[in-house]
């Protein structure tokens, strides 16, 4: 049995969380980690309907992610919160609450996100059509003490990959690539 | 990494749904089995705040346990839920969810529940005083088909609980006492 633990993504809309969260849960179940992503969508279906996005709704749903992340990351399940969790005190709250929690903040400028914007979002936004939208109309409160910063404006999602395995892999929380736990730390249920 | 199921326990205020959980929590703890409960008090905080009673809310709240049980017990954790869950149909929704579902029908007349009465609830309900109280002013539908049925009026609690085990052990989904499961089934993560 791994240690489990919490990587918890947050940045803007747009900016990768979700792409990054499925490359890393993909390198991870290679290497025999169990994963489960919470993706924002996900959950606002399963957990939090009938939330909306004003500031008391967005801290309720992410503490409801943050519990989830928890049950499961003390039970030795690599947990990955998608979301975007744009307030710094409730991503604070949960990594008080979860312990072994890692903070990736997928960094983006407006700027690069409103050139990608596959969605079209950006340029509404922007344009005033979309109330409560993170990074525009909707405070993003970026992280002071993230353990891991990635920038999907300059980096290659590779790259950015290649950061966060790295970290894992240096702190602990996951076997490097070819190394089998030995039979006593696996079995260590 | 043992086998993951959910123990879905279902049965009226006072009938001993908590009380159960908690001796089989310890008793597969005892075996090296993880266990989380999902306790009805405990999630309406932690998942649930500001939903009421109606069957539409109730739903909810429980489609809410069901989610979270599934993803703990696809992860090799024995996942209990202890809360009324008074609708067939929503447990039925979740039976068919998780998959590994074993539903504990915890019987027990309102008559003994009545006598029992250690917060005095029934009293006041069955004098109108308590709206939307489960098996009095509110509906319950018993299982049709649960895997285990105890009956807390007329067992005792460790008889309840020697019921359980028995069939868990049965069906394969814990050790039996005193028997370590092979390196080979433990290392299976």
């Amino acid at each position: 049995m791994h240690k489990g633990f919490t990587l918890w993504f947050t940045g803007l809309s747009g900016a990768g969380k979700s792409t990054l969260s499925n490359m890393i849960a993909d390198e991870l179940r290679r290497r025999g980690v169990r994963v489960e992503i919470l993706d924002g969508d996900e959950v606002r279906t399963n957990l939090s309907k009938g939330l909306g996005f004003s500031k008391e709704d967005r801290d309720t749903n992410i503490k409801r992610i943050g519990y989830v992340c928890k049950l499961l990351s003390r039970n030795g399940v690599a947990a990955i919160s998608a979301a975007i969790s744009p307030y710094r005190e409730v991503r604070d709250f949960n990594r008080a609450e979860i312990g072994n929690f890692i903070e990736v903040y997928v960094e983006c400028s407006i700027e690069a996100l409103t050139n990608r914007d596959v969605k079209g979002l950006y340029k509404k936004a922007l344009a005033g059509e979309i109330k409560n939208f993170t990074g525009i109309s909707d405070p993003y409160e970026a992280p002071l003490n993230a353990e891991i910063t990635v920038n999907s404006g300059k980096q290659t999602k590779e790259e950015s990959l290649a950061v966060i395995m790295g970290y894992l892999e240096k702190e602990g929380w996951i076997p490097k690539p070819g190394v089998k736990e030995s039979s006593t730390s696996a079995c260590r249920a």
